[in-house]
């Protein structure tokens, strides 16, 4: 495959941009999360989602562990060629490492954040208890 | 009004965060754009969609220039506090500098990216000429 394509990305300093992942069919925002060139590659060349762990530096196949791997449907480029936008469709129903569907569950209302969106399972169960407590830490939204 | 809501975002060291505005309605990802502390606050208070212009320094209400100004319907953050999805009203029916309808136009076909929008009004008419000439410019997704 000619690379072009990659190096017309405007990767930032540290080589990354942020992927946005969007459900197919609901047009739900699912996840933001980041590739480098590595990642954008295989993303396109597998056909499922492959994003950099910044806390973990190394590739993270979406859904390696917990089997909610994302089918990509297309891959868009932004105007500055620094964002990148894929249409998935989110095998499992679950794309948020706490269980829900989306990671986007806070919802200001006045000065407050409020959950508005349900925990589907419990990420002990997709995780295993190790991995679920870390990844119920601040930050640790990969898996 | 309370800003321990502000405090909860995982600002970057450079104390942003990336925003991504969704058209209500279709679901379209318009944009992405950054935000820091001042702009999230505005954006919360006035109802309107302000971000930070990281090439020029200063708060950036969108539209101020171009009359598309976004009205926010809401505002979400995700599972690690350092994303916001803000859900607009595109008015003017036009996110993108290059005069299109969202900035998210190319789509990779093969190893190409394709353009798949079309322009629906001319920049120059959007901003006046001198603006125009800079918005043509590579990273100059801002007003």
């Amino acid at each position: 495959m000619n690379e072009r394509w990659l190096r017309e990305i405007n990767w930032s300093q540290d080589g990354l941009v942020p992927a946005i992942a969007q459900e197919v069919g609901t047009g739900r925002v699912l996840m933001v999360a980041w590739m480098n060139r590595d990642s954008l590659r295989a993303t396109a060349e597998t056909g499922e989602a492959v994003y950099w762990s910044r806390s973990r530096k190394r590739l993270w196949r979406k859904g390696e562990e917990s089997g909610n791997v994302q089918k990509v449907r297309s891959i868009r480029l932004d105007c500055d060629e620094d964002v990148i936008l894929l249409e998935v469709e989110q095998i499992g129903g679950i794309a948020c490492h706490t269980g829900r569907a989306n990671c986007f569950f806070r919802r200001l209302e006045g000065d407050q954040w409020v959950v508005t969106d349900p925990v589907l399972k419990d990420p002990s169960q997709m995780y295993g208890t190790a991995a679920a407590d870390t990844a119920a830490g601040k930050g640790a939204k990969s898996e």
